[in-house]
């Protein structure tokens, strides 16, 4: 745990730094990617980190590989269980398989048919559900008892934030002089453990995460001064509809600098943009970001922005435009 | 011109040096991507040449933009013409803005809407014709004698060639102990231009083209002894509907160690592939390679392969599946 002044966190620089050090050996050092084209219309360097090119095709492996490396051998023959609309699923699979123990994914039917299969070629056992956050925990509380797994929860988990955080140390080495980190932001795992090693390491470094418009759960809790959860959060960014954890939240509270609210047309359009002109295939929720920067560039009075392309999960055969 | 025994190509070693020097401060050292999973379904190390990540999204800027620096001053003010079926259109439309001169640029009325959008972005004039090669070479011929330009065509030009030569020299670079470098094959510029810098610097290099079933010309011409043009060549790989070019075809015929042919549906198959698993957007053209490497592993004696994803432009309105 480390501490702000009256505050504590889930995670700390150095619980970031040595989960950084424990997956290593499994996961990618993802490259930054730039573009003139969007430089242009941000009006500013971007710098884009592509964890589309992770492992599992998005940056949640680093979480998922830090948790499952991180338990005690006993816990670990349990075997792990999750609740996931689909990336942490894949990843949570994978740091399974390769530390050689079962895993249990609990997903929703909805689930885009492209990630139900990935995770099925881990080796991980699918459990479906209906699509509602009550629904997904409870079924995978009932398969954790069943099964005796160990619960492995998409964000709101200290080894996940840990491991999320990596990309903060990684992003800092490629890009000198970087003014801020932008970032899609859900549950908030990774905006957590961004900020915490971001702001340590660098204190003027500004932390923005970037919401959907129907998902804005962290936006509306920073203006209420409490965590609020949205009954039915909906948009076309599916891997942003979770609502702000309880460990999440004081880093979501305290440390972003801003929380920006973007509409499922701005995303579509940021995604097509990058398809088109970068080349790189990224799902919505890669997007959000990306669409505050095209949309709303008065906001960031950063002048070299880092841009985290989350992931690049989508099914081919229902592509959103 | 580089002698082989008894015969003389349309570039040289030296000349394909010269236009990397030339065209340095133009074009993007392009990436080399790699991934696991396409390793294992190829059974080989696969090095893939990110040239959908080039200026213009393909390869092709490295001809257009040799070609017309290299032209005198008193033949650049005339300014430039070509046709295109869409990749060399923009190439050449960026090299003539990079020089400040006028290009007229004629492609066929099917050119997908992305690419002629993409060549007026770059201060083009567009003139289109009748979706057939002579009327494609009529029409410039014709521009050409209105307006004085210089025609540059796509692929049967000594600077295009030596420019696309350049591809060689960067991949024998970035990926050491390669054994063989496969290729979309077209009209034969990229592969006359890599087999021609690639054999010099390493006669070992095996050098092999990839065609499409419906524009099988080169795998025609090789078996014939002789060029050999196709009436009406058909193909979802729409940047290899041209015939092999009168300097193109010593290379092709001499320099390549293979040309494979693939059908549409492995072409389509294996762009989904790169899609899904790489996450990078390739144009049906750039997997033709990918595609005989998956479909005919056996093929490749080659263990370190290099794989030439030439371009990534493509109409996301009209996606072929």
């Amino acid at each position: 745990m480390s501490h702000a002044p009256g505050v504590s966190y889930a995670a700390s620089l150095q619980s970031i730094r040595t989960a950084r050090e424990r997956i290593a050996p499994h996961v990618h050092v993802t490259p930054i990617l730039t573009s003139r084209t969007l430089d242009q219309r941000a009006g500013r360097e971007l710098f884009f980190k592509g964890e589309c090119f992770q492992r599992v095709g998005a940056f949640k492996v680093r979480g998922a590989m830090n948790a499952v490396l991180s338990l005690s051998g006993v816990d670990a023959e349990r075997g792990v269980v999750t609740h996931s609309s689909g990336n942490h699923a894949q990843a949570l699979a994978l740091a399974a398989k390769t530390r050689g123990i079962a895993a249990h994914v609990v997903m929703p039917e909805t689930a885009p048919r492209v990630k139900r299969a990935a995770v099925e070629g881990y080796g991980a056992r699918v459990v479906t559900c209906a699509p509602t956050l009550p629904a997904r925990e409870e079924t995978a509380n009932r398969v954790a008892q069943e099964t005796g797994a160990v619960l492995i929860p998409p964000f709101d988990h200290p080894d996940v934030i840990s491991g999320q955080g990596t990309l903060a140390l990684e992003i800092l080495e490629q890009v000198p002089e970087l003014d801020a980190i932008v970032m899609p932001l859900g549950g908030g795992g990774m905006l957590s453990g961004v900020a915490i090693a971001g702001k340590a390491l660098k204190p003027s470094l500004r932390i923005i995460g970037v919401e959907p418009s129907g998902a804005d759960e962290a936006a509306r809790s920073r203006k209420a001064g409490e965590r609020i959860a949205l009954p039915a959060p909906k948009s076309v960014a599916d891997g942003l509809l979770a609502g702000i954890g309880e460990l999440t939240w004081p880093p979501v509270r305290d440390l972003a600098d801003d929380v920006l609210v973007v509409d499922d047309d701005a995303i579509l359009g940021a995604m097509r943009l990058v398809w088109e002109r970068m080349k790189i295939v990224i799902e919505p929720s890669a997007a959000t970001p990306v669409a505050a920067l095209l949309e709303r560039p008065e906001l960031f009075g950063a002048r070299r922005v880092a841009v985290v392309l989350s992931g690049g999960n989508v099914d081919l055969d229902a592509l959103p435009f």
